[in-house]
C-alpha cells in the first residue's frame, strides 16, 4: 500500500486532483487544479488536504509524518514550473499560504502573502524588479502579516510604528514613504519581533511555511470562524485545506505587466474582449488610479478613447495566449468570465478567474447568445439574468455618456429618468401636462388626491417619506420615476419653489429639473435620456422563460392604459383593480364626498347614484382592454377620511359645492378621524356598514360586464371583497353581490362568468381560511397589509425602527419589499393550506407589492400559487422569476435528472 | 305481541315514562312523566311520542291505525284523574297542547290552549270561575290561536278585529272590554273563520284535538324550526313529541290560587321558602302587577313586609303539601328549584319547575349549602357559580333597599358603587382626595396621563368612549367603579360643570354624584352603598375551586397596594407588572420627559439616571408584597408620544421645566406623532433602539431583586420584553437583561433567580414561537394586542362596525372582552404549540384583559396554559373559572367515570 496522499500539485498544465475533490481539496483548491488541468497557466502550487486538518486536531495538534516529504516535494514541483527556487537569493521563489474550505468564508481566516523574503531573498526582489522601495515594502508587509496571524502579534503594534514613521517624515500616506524608510521599517518590525517573543524573526523559509500552515489550520478553531459556522450550519468537522501558491510579480520590469479582463463586454453583453492593462505594475495599481489604465484591446479602445496604447499591440503573442484562455475558461466554466493577470517577465500567468458582474442589458444578450452558441442550454439561459436586474431595462434611462452633476439625493422610489418643468400642486401639473409641457410633480408628501397630478408628471420628488411612503408605491405602480424623501429639497409651497440645503440653488416653478429614479439623485436642468427597447434577445429571453413558467402573472391596474402596458409586457389578466382611485378624478371626487357626507342611506344612495355610471364606464374600458383576461376587482377600500379634504380652506370649498355648513362639513369630517387608520372602518366593514356602497359597485362592473356581453366581448369579472376577517363578513357581502348580478344578468338577458372572491390580508383570515373557502371562490393575498397586521407595524411608521432591523439582521430584507417568507409568508402558507384543504381546486393569488419581487415570486411557486399579480412594469420581471421559480423547482424536485 | 305504545300517560302519582325515554317522549314530556313518577301533583296528560312524528312524515302525513285508541284511553285517564270530562258541559275537562322534541327549540313550534272549549263548556269554565269574561275571553283566545296554528290564519286577520273592538269601545287596553264586547268578538272570529275555511269553527272537542296534533306534527317541518335545527345541528328525523295535558285553573273562586315559588331565597340562598301568591287568580296577574302578590309565608313576609295574608296561614294545608313538593323537587333535582303552582278548588297542582334564577351571593350560599347537606358533591358545587356573577360580590354596590333616581345611562365599564365630589381634572382628583374627600373623576375621556387621578377618585365618568376605552379598561384593571361613553352628560370643563341632556340637571364642581358601574347608571347625590364581604360560603366555595383547578392564577398589578390586593383575592403572583404605570408619578414624569426629547444617548443616560432609583423602589416594594410569588415585569411598552403633553400651554410649562425652547420642543413632540400609533414605535421597538432604556429597566429591576435578596426575601423576578415579532429582536433585549443581570448579582454578592422571557402579542411571533422558544424563558400571550393586529382592527375605532358585528353574530361576543376563540384563539395555540413543539415545559400564560373572562380561561385550561393573569378583582373570578375548567375537562376526558 502506497502512503496516503496529503499534498496535491497544480500548474504547468496539470493537477493532481480536479473539482471533485472539492471535500479535500476544498473550493479554492480544488479550483485551481481544475484551472491548472484545462490548461490555464496558473501560478504553480499545491493543496495541503482537509485530511490534514482533521489529523492536526485529532492528533493534539500534530501533523501526519508524511506530510514533510511531500510537502517537500510540492514545493520542488512549484520550483520547477516557476523557474525559480524557495530561498534563493538571486532567484528566489515567494509563495502565498492561504485558507480554503469547502465552502467560502470569507475573511473568516487568515492568509500570509510574499512568503520566503528574508534579508537575502529580498535582494534578489530587488534585482528582479529594480524596485528597491518595492522589494522593502513587501518585505516589511510580509514581517507584519507573519507577525499578526502566525505569532498573535497584535497588529496595531506594526502598524502604529508606520504611522509614527509617517509622522516623523511629515508625509499621509504610505506611498510617500522612502525604499530606507521601509527599510528602516523591517529593521524595527525584526527588532518589535525579537523583544516580543525573544528570538529573532525567522529567516529560514522552510520555518516560516510551516508556522504559516499551522497558522492557518489554527485559525479554523478561532472563534470568528466558528461562530460564522454555527450560523450557516457548516460542520467543524470538515476542516480546512491550504494553499501553497507562487508568488508572481508584473513589476518585473517592462515585460512584464498586469490587468483584468471580461470575456465578453460587460455594458453591453456584445461578444469582444474588454479589459485593461498596465506595464511593469502590480495588480493594486489598475484600480487604484494612480496611472491611467491602458485599453486591452481594439474593441475596448473603441468604446473607452484612451489614445493610449494596447496590450493587443504591445505584446502580441502575451495577448493571443491570453485570448486563447479566454475561450478555454469560457467553454469551460461557460459563463462570461473576469479574469485577473499578470504578466511576469513576459510568462503569462492567470490569478483568479470568476463570473464577470455585468449590466442587466449585457446579462440578457450574454445569457441568449451563448444559448444559440449552444453553450448553455435554455434553461441555464433563464436562469442566468437576475430579474431584480430586468427593472432597469423597462424604463427610460439617463444617459450614460450624460455628465451629471447632482444637487441633492433622495431614495430611489421608482426607476427610470425623467425630465420635466417643476409644478407643486397636483393640479398645475395636470393643466400644464394638458398643454403638452412635461412636468415634474414636487411635494413635501403626496396623498390620495394627487393621483391625477401623479398620472400627468413624467416624474415625482418628494422631500419627506420613505420607500413605501404613497408616492413611491403609487409611482412605482405607475412605472413611474420617483424620487422619495429627498431631505435636502427644502420646498415652499408659497412661494413656488425649493431650495437645496447648503447650497444656493433655488428652483422655481417651470425651471427643469431632472431625475434619476434608479439612483435617487436630482440634476438641475434637462439630461440626456435613452428610452428602453424590450426587443431582440430580451423578447427572445422572455419567451423561453414562458415556456418554463407555470404560474400566472397577472398585473395591478386601474386604468385602461395601465391594463394595456401590462398586455405589451406579458400580463394574463389583472390581479388587482383599485376601484378607490377611480373616486379621485375631479369631476368625481364630488359626488364621492358628498356620499361620504351623507346622514341618511337615502342621501347616499342619491350620491352614489351619480358615481354609478362612472365607474361602469370605468370598467367598460379595463374590460375590454382586458378582453379574454380575468379582471379581478377589489370593492372599496380605503377609510372614508381619506376622501376629504382636511385643510380649512379646502372644507369651506367643499361646503359651498354641496351647499353645507362649514362648522358641520367640518365637524363630520373631523368625526372620520380614527387613531389608526390602519385597523379602523374600511375595506369590507364599509361595505358591511354602508350596504349600499357595495350594491352600488356590483351593479357598475355587472352592467359593464353584461353591456360588454352583448357586444359578444369575454368578459371574466372576479369581484373582491376587501379586509374580511372570516366567512361571516365575506359572506354578507357575497349575498348582495350575487342579488346584484343575477338581477343585471337577467335584465341584460346575458349570462357572464363571473366569480365573487375575497382579500386575505387580515391574518384571522388566514387562520379561518378553512372555513372562508366554503363560500369564497379565490384568494388573493393582500401582503401589504397582511405584513403590517401580522408584524404589527405600520409601513408609515416602522420608518424609526425598520431600517434598524434590516441593517441588524432582524430581517434578511425590508418585509415591504421582499416578503418575510418566515412570518408573512409562513401565514400565507397557512391560508392557502386551510383553503384548500376546504376547496382542493381553489384559485389562489397574490396581489401586494410583493408580487413583483423575484424572491416573494419564488415563494409563491413554491407553495404552490396559482398567479402573482404586480404593477404593469414588473410584470416582465415576475414572468422571469416564476420561470426561475419553475426551473429551480423542477431541479429540486428531480435531483437525479 | 302486545300493540306499539305511541301514549304515555303521566298524573295523579305515577307515569308511563320517565327521563330515561327523553328520546321518545321529548324534553317536556319526559320531564312531566318525571315528576308525576316521584308523586309531584302535575296536571294529568299523555305524551304522544316522537316516533308518532316520524310516522306521520314517512306515511304521507297519516297516523298509525292504534293512535286513536291510545288517545282515547288517556283522555280518559286525564279525565279520571282531574275529575271532570272531555266535553262537557257542566264540568268541562280542558287542554292544552304542545309540542315537546328532545331538545328545547324555543318559539319554533305552535301551541294550543284551552282546548275544548265550544259554546257548550264555557258555560260550564264560566259557572266554575264565575267570571264570564275570563269564559268569553278564554274562548275567544282558544279560536284565534286554533283558527291561526291549526288552521294557518294569520294572525292578524283576528286582532284587528279585536282592535277594531277597542276603538269603538274607546279603550286602549283589552282589559277594558267586558263580558258582552268578548262574547261578540267570539261571535266575529267565529263568523271569520266560516267566511274563511267554509266551514263553521268546530264545536267537537275531539276534531279540535286532533287538528291540533296535527298542527303540532306539521309545525316540525314549517322553515323557522327547520332553520332552527339547521343552525344548532339538530337532524330532521328526531321529529316531535305531542304533549297533552289538563288545564287547571286559581280562579275558580276562593278555594282557588296560583302563585311562584323558590325552594330558597334567591336573593341571599338562605334555606327558606321564597314565594308570592293570590287567592281566586291565574298565573298573569301575579306577574302583570295590577294586584299586589300575598307573600307566600312568613318568611317570605320578613323580607317584603307586605302585611299581606300568607298562603300559609290561608291554606296550612294546600301550604304544607306545597312544602313537601319543594322537598321532593330539591330533592329530585339537587338544585334550588323554581316552581309555578295553582290550587283549582283546593287541590294543589304543580305547572312547571325550573332551576331558580339568584344573586350571586345565593348561588355561592346554596351551592355550598348544598354540599353540606350532602345533596350534591364539591365539583357541582363548584360548577353551580357562574364565575361571571361572582363580579358583583367583589364591589361594593349600591345598597338595593337604596331607592335610585337615575338621571343618565352609560356602559357599565367597571362594575361596583361609588360615591363621591365631582371634579373635573386629574389633578383635582388628587388634591380633594389628599384632604380625604371621596371624589368621582369625570371626563370627556381618559388619557394615560390621568392615571394618578383616576388612583385618588372613588369612581370614573365618562361621556365618551366604549367598553374598551381607556377609562373602562383603566377602571376595571384598578377595580374601580366606572361608567363609560355617559352620552347625555355634557362636560363643560371651562364652566366646571355638567348638564344632562334633555333635563334641567345641572352638576357643578364639588356636588355629589353616585355611580353604579355595575348597571351603568348615574345617580344625583350619595346613594347608600354596601360593601362585600369575601367570606363565609364564598370563602368555602373558593378553597374548593383551588382543590380542583391546575391552572395558576395571577394578577395584573403595577403597585404595592394592587399586588396585596390580589393576594387578598387569591393570586398566586404578577403575571404583568407595566412598568409604564409608574412613569406617571408627578415627581417622575419630568424626568420621563426629558428623556424623552433627548438629543443623544448621553443625555437620554443621564434623564433615566435619574429615573433609576424611583423604579427600584418601585419594584422593591413590588416584590416585598409578592414575597415568595413570581413577579412578570414587562419593560417599557407605550409609544413615548404618550408620556408628553400636546397642547400649547402644557408644552410651554414643559418647556420652562426643562429649560428649552417652546417651539424646538413643541417640533420634537410632533416628531413622535404617528399614523398608526398601535403599530408603531413601542414594545421592544423603543429598547432596540434606545437599548439605554432596558438597560436601566433591568437594572432597577435587578438592582431591586438583589437588596431584598440580601435581606433574606424570596424574589422571582420574571422580565417580558414586549411586543416582539421573533426571536431576533428578543434575543437583543435577552443580551443587554442578562449583562446587566449578571454584573448587579455580582456586585450584590447575591444569587436571584430570574427569567427571561416574552410578550406573544404580535401574530408573527405566534407564527415563529417555536424559534422564539428557543431563546424565551416563558410567554405570555398580550391578548389585548394580539386580538387587535389578529382581527385588524383597534379597539380605539372598531366602535363603529364591532358592535354592528357582534349583533349580527360575525362573532359571538365582543372580541375585547372575551376571546375570538375561531380565530385569536387559534393563534394562541398555534403560538403555544409550537413554542412546546421546541421547549417542552415552555411556561406558557395570558396577561390580556381575557385572562379574567371565564370563556376565555376555559380556553386557556383547554389548551394548558401555565397560568391566566387579570386584574386583582377578577382573580376570584379566574380562580372559579379556572375550576370550572378542570372539573368539566375531567368530566369530558372521562366519559365513563
Amino acid at each position: 500500500m502506497s502512503e496516503k496522499k496529503y499534498v496535491y500539485s497544480f500548474g504547468g498544465g496539470e493537477a493532481d486532483g480536479d473539482t471533485t475533490l472539492k471535500n479535500l481539496l476544498g473550493g479554492k483548491g480544488s479550483n485551481l487544479a481544475e484551472m491548472a488541468n484545462i490548461g490555464v497557466p496558473v501560478p504553480a502550487g499545491f493543496t495541503i488536504t482537509t485530511e490534514v486538518c482533521t489529523y492536526y486536531y485529532d492528533h493534539g495538534k500534530t501533523y501526519p509524518p508524511e506530510l514533510d516529504e511531500q510537502m517537500k516535494a510540492g514545493i520542488k514541483k512549484i520550483e520547477k514550473v516557476m523557474d525559480a527556487r524557495f530561498g534563493d537569493a538571486e532567484n528566489p521563489l515567494l509563495v502565498s499560504v492561504r485558507s480554503g474550505a469547502r465552502v467560502s468564508m470569507p475573511g473568516m481566516m487568515d492568509t500570509v502573502l510574499n512568503l520566503g523574503l528574508n534579508d537575502e531573498t529580498v535582494q534578489g526582489l530587488i534585482k528582479k524588479t529594480n524596485n528597491p522601495r518595492f522589494g522593502y515594502d513587501s518585505y516589511r508587509r510580509f514581517i507584519q502579516m507573519y507577525s499578526n496571524v502566525v505569532c498573535g502579534l497584535d497588529n496595531e503594534v506594526m502598524e502604529s510604528e508606520l504611522e509614527r514613521m509617517k509622522e516623523e517624515k511629515g508625509v499621509e500616506v504610505d506611498t510617500d514613504l522612502d525604499e530606507n524608510d521601509l527599510k528602516k521599517l523591517v529593521q524595527k518590525f525584526k527588532d518589535i519581533y525579537k523583544e516580543k517573543f525573544g528570538e529573532p524573526f525567522p529567516t529560514d523559509p522552510w520555518e516560516q511555511l510551516k508556522g504559516s500552515i499551522g497558522a492557518v489550520f489554527g485559525s479554523w478553531m478561532n472563534n470568528r470562524a466558528m461562530v460564522y459556522r454555527r450560523l450557516h450550519g457548516i460542520p467543524h468537522s470538515w476542516g480546512t485545506a491550504v494553499n501553497v501558491q507562487a508568488m508572481v510579480y508584473g513589476n518585473m520590469g517592462e515585460s512584464s505587466a498586469t490587468g483584468v479582463a471580461f470575456t465578453r463586454d460587460p455594458s453591453t453583453g456584445e461578444k469582444k474582449y474588454y479589459g485593461e492593462w498596465l506595464v511593469n505594475a502590480q495588480g493594486e495599481d489598475v484600480v487604484a488610479g494612480i496611472r491611467t489604465p491602458h485599453p486591452l484591446n481594439d474593441y475596448t479602445e473603441s468604446k473607452t478613447q484612451t489614445g493610449l496604447s494596447t496590450l493587443q499591440v504591445e505584446m502580441p503573442e502575451v495577448f493571443k495566449e491570453l485570448c486563447d484562455n479566454f475561450e478555454k475558461l469560457e467553454q469551460h466554466y461557460k459563463e462570461m468570465q473576469d479574469i485577473e493577470f499578470t504578466i511576469q517577465e513576459g510568462t503569462l500567468w492567470l490569478l483568479q478567474t470568476r463570473t464577470g458582474k455585468r449590466t442587466a442589458a449585457a446579462a440578457v444578450r450574454i445569457a441568449v447568445e451563448m444559448e444559440k452558441e449552444e453553450l448553455i442550454d435554455k434553461k441555464t439561459a433563464v436562469l442566468r439574468v437576475d430579474p431584480k436586474q430586468v427593472d432597469q431595462l423597462l424604463h427610460p434611462m439617463i444617459d450614460p455618456k450624460f455628465k451629471k452633476e447632482v444637487v441633492a439625493k433622495g431614495l430611489p422610489a421608482s426607476p427610470g429618468a425623467a425630465v420635466g418643468r417643476v409644478v407643486f400642486t397636483a393640479e398645475e401639473a395636470v393643466e400644464m401636462a394638458s398643454k403638452g409641457e412635461p412636468v415634474i410633480l414636487t411635494r413635501i408628501e403626496t396623498s390620495p388626491e394627487d393621483i391625477e397630478g401623479m398620472h400627468s408628471a413624467k416624474g415625482i420628488l418628494t422631500s419627506r417619506g420613505g420607500m413605501t411612503s404613497h408616492a413611491a408605491v403609487v409611482a412605482r405602480g405607475m412605472g413611474k420615476c420617483c424620487i422619495a424623501g429627498a431631505g435636502d429639497v427644502t420646498i415652499n409651497y408659497k412661494d413656488e419653489q425649493f431650495k437645496i440645503k447648503g447650497t444656493d440653488h433655488v428652483v422655481k416653478k417651470g425651471d427643469f429639473i431632472s431625475l434619476d429614479g434608479t439612483t435617487g439623485e436630482l440634476l438641475l436642468g434637462k439630461a440626456d435620456t435613452i428610452e428602453p427597447e424590450l426587443s431582440g434577445t430580451f423578447a427572445d429571453l422572455m419567451v423561453w422563460a414562458d415556456e418554463f413558467r407555470n404560474m400566472g402573472v397577472r398585473t395591478n391596474a386601474d386604468t385602461p392604459d395601465d391594463a394595456k402596458k401590462a398586455l405589451e409586457f406579458g400580463a394574463e389578466g389583472i390581479g388587482l383593480c383599485r376601484t378607490e382611485h377611480m373616486f379621485f378624478a375631479e369631476e368625481r371626487i364630488l359626488a364621492v364626498r358628498q356620499m361620504i357626507v351623507s346622514d341618511t342611506q337615502e342621501e347616499r344612495e342619491k350620491a352614489l347614484a351619480k358615481i354609478l355610471p362612472m365607474q361602469q364606464e370605468d370598467f367598460e374600458g379595463i374590460f375590454e382592454a382586458m378582453a379574454g383576461y380575468p379582471v379581478t376587482i377589489r370593492l372599496l377600500d380605503p377609510p372614508l377620511h381619506e376622501f376629504v379634504p382636511h385643510e380649512d380652506k379646502q372644507i369651506e370649498d367643499l361646503a359651498r359645492s354641496l351647499d353645507m355648513d362649514f362648522k358641520e362639513l367640518k365637524s363630520k369630517i373631523e368625526g372620520l378621524s380614527e387613531m389608526n387608520p390602519m385597523l379602523g372602518h374600511r375595506g369590507c366593514r364599509l361595505g358591511i356598514t354602508y350596504p349600499e356602497i357595495t350594491r352600488m359597485q356590483a351593479r357598475a362592473i355587472m352592467q359593464a360586464a353584461c353591456t360588454l356581453a352583448q357586444k359578444d366581448i369575454d368578459v371574466l369579472p372576479e369581484i373582491m371583497v376587501p379586509l374580511i376577517g372570516g366567512v361571516e363578513e365575506f359572506n354578507n357581502q357575497k349575498k348582495i353581490i350575487v342579488e346584484e348580478a343575477e338581477e343585471i344578468m337577467k335584465e341584460y338577458g346575458v349570462n357572464v362568468k363571473y366569480m365573487v372572491g375575497t382579500m386575505i390580508e387580515v391574518p384571522r383570515a388566514a387562520i379561518t381560511a378553512d372555513r372562508v373557502a366554503q363560500s369564497a371562490e379565490f384568494f388573493s393575498f393582500g401582503t401589504n397589509d397582511l405584513t403590517q397586521m401580522t408584524m404589527g407595524f405600520s409601513r408609515d411608521d416602522a420608518g424609526r425602527f425598520l431600517p434598524q432591523y434590516v441593517e441588524r439582521g432582524f430581517y434578511p430584507e425590508d418585509p415591504f419589499q421582499s416578503i418575510d417568507i418566515e412570518g408573512v409568508g409562513e401565514m400565507v402558507e397557512i391560508g392557502l393550506r386551510r383553503g384548500r384543504s376546504t376547496s382542493e381546486d381553489l384559485k389562489v393569488g397574490i396581489c401586494g407589492e410583493h408580487g413583483g419581487d423575484p424572491k416573494s415570486v419564488e415563494f409563491c411557486h413554491k407553495i404552490d400559487m396559482n398567479y402573482v399579480s404586480c404593477s404593469p412594469f414588473r410584470v416582465p420581471i415576475a414572468r422571469l422569476a416564476a420561470a426561475q421559480a419553475a426551473v429551480k423547482t423542477l431541479k429540486k424536485n428531480r435531483p437525479h435528472l
